[in-house]
């Protein structure tokens, strides 16, 4: 028999895959870490929760008590049933699953979080981008100009938004979600920074309507758990794409936990959005500054010389995150904890004043 | 502005989504389980590493304690290095990601793990299944054939196969990842409780052979972590379609503390497989009842009637799974602790006697 040679893997790869880049998340050792948009607050664990678990076993597949528990706490009276919730590995699994079932094209306006173009991309999807107005707003006449273009598909609007900090326009999002024929994802890992109404209360009024959330912003981010919130229709067809055991018992347990106590992640959002205030007056006070209303957990800001910021910055053991490749000139700053920001402003003003 | 009604989500759903049914992982509550593959030996957890875990902080993406943890103990020498190794929230995810990357045609025997077939489904993949030949062994000249006629694609093969129980023949695997031209994945995930030799000492040799591992049978199924071994060139192609922080602080703190105290989890091993032997001598000794061999922590077996003894074994306590429509009146049974498995040939010993 005659054997060939397969010397090169690269043969099989799909060529949508070929040209991707694998998302880098840099690990910058550093005493301040302002940079990821993680809550400075870390959870309590429970002693007793975590002892109930059994490693042995397979995590609940439909994570029951987690969505009881969500749904109890934060979704509106009229939609309170777990039907409208699905539990994702972090929403990015869940934007994952979105685009797996709708299919494209993407449509998302930039910049915004990165993941939306880099998921639709390793699922061989085509991408449009439309930049948003000056202001930060999303051109929702541009945005349905290109879904008519395109015929169908998703579009996404991260909102408030990352990195720019801003909500956009409720009508101009309504009307979006009105006239598009696309699904339409508002994705709200910032939202419960904001004072602004979620766009839970119009579930049941739209069937194209998703709404993301995380528990990573709030104190959570190391147990990877988001949520997808839609009508019931909706959510059945992406848990079909839903791998089963996708959130493990540990993230289930522990999540369980501090949804059900929420007055301590309500503190500590409210901690945060105080902290925004101040920074952002601080911010706004240094001379050569711009700093950006923001309704999430970071802030963006213009400086003459990011990149001499970003790196004295560094220097002084504060990181942040440099974003001149999406937004000229600007870096962004994660609300930490009090003395995080005090150290993060005492080090800009060194660098400016 | 006309308003435009968008009433019904399924308008949306990309065709072969629509015809999907989701992966349904009943509960049902039973004093034995003996249906999952889940090991009998939950793991102890350590205070301190759980303490040391920030809530409120991204898992770390690359997971390289982990990946170093598993290397260390697990890989062959000549390939320690963890580029050749990707972690996965489960072998599932990796799955996932592998269909995401190479494409269908997804070529596997039949009947073995269901998800390869469901992923393929999510991922709209084609899928061509070859039946395995009596004695369950697979059809190495109808699988290449296969592969032939739908030119490249990625082969599936669970050896040893669930739910079959039994280890592929090596020399016809080899024919297969030498001859098919297509990236050949042999999924690991029983091989601790096989005598043979893993597919791992041929890594370096044939750059489309995948590995899949995972640690969901040998004590921590809560955790979700599976991994991929392959060519560093393979693996950093997977990675790409990565999510990034696909594996949580949790699993991979845990799951550093049982690999590295590796002597727990190779005792489990060992009692689980002198169970097997003895479950399986006490199976075959029952009229009427054929176990098949098996390499993994399971045995299937075939009754007379087959609906009446899961039935019956699940009115005495013990929940196995009924794969009659997999393999013509057979069930499956996990291999449970001692005292389990006395349990559970009670019951089938009160059914059959």
């Amino acid at each position: 028999m005659k054997k060939k040679a397969n010397t090169d893997v690269l043969r099989f790869v799909r060529p949508n895959i070929l040209n991707l880049r694998p998302y880098e998340a840099k690990e910058i050792p550093c005493g301040v870490k302002l940079d990821a948009n993680e809550s400075p607050y870390p959870e309590k664990l429970s002693a007793r929760t975590l002892k109930s678990i059994e490693t042995n076993r397979y995590p609940d597949p439909q994570a029951e008590a987690l969505r009881k528990a969500y749904a109890q706490k934060n979704l509106p009276a009229k939609i309170r049933g777990i039907e409208w919730l699905l539990h994702g590995n972090g929403s990015d699994e869940l934007i994952f699953n979105l685009v797996c079932v709708f299919g494209g094209p993407v449509i998302y306006p930039v910049p915004t979080f990165s993941m939306y173009g880099k998921i639709a991309a390793a699922l061989g999807q085509r991408v449009v981008e439309v930049p948003l107005q000056s202001g930060f707003d999303i051109d929702d006449s541009a945005l349905l100009s290109a879904a008519k273009k395109q015929k169908g598909g998703i579009i996404f609007l991260s909102s408030p938004n990352n990195p720019t900090g801003n909500s956009f326009s409720a009508q101009k999002i309504l009307r979006v979600i009105e006239e598009s024929g696309c699904v339409v994802v508002v994705d709200e890992a910032y939202q419960p920074f904001s004072a602004r109404k979620s766009f839970m209360s119009c579930l049941g009024k739209y069937p194209n309507l998703a709404i993301l959330r995380t528990l990573s912003k709030v104190g959570l981010a190391a147990l990877r758990v988001g949520f997808l919130i839609a009508e019931p229709g909706l959510v059945a067809q992406v848990n079909k794409v839903r791998l089963p055991f996708n959130v493990n018992s540990f993230s289930q347990a522990i999540a369980v936990d501090s949804i059900s106590r929420a007055s301590g992640l309500r503190k500590h959002i409210r901690g945060i959005v105080s902290e925004r205030k101040r920074l952002h007056r601080e911010l706004s006070g240094i001379k050569g500054v711009t700093a950006y209303p923001s309704d999430a957990n970071f802030i963006l800001f213009k400086v003459p010389d990011p990149e001499r910021v970003y790196k004295e910055a560094l220097r002084n053991g504060v990181l942040i995150r440099n974003l001149c490749e999406a937004v000229e000139g600007c870096l962004r700053v994660t609300v930490g904890s009090g003395k995080e920001n005090e150290k993060f402003i005492r080090a800009i003003k060194r660098t400016l004043e």
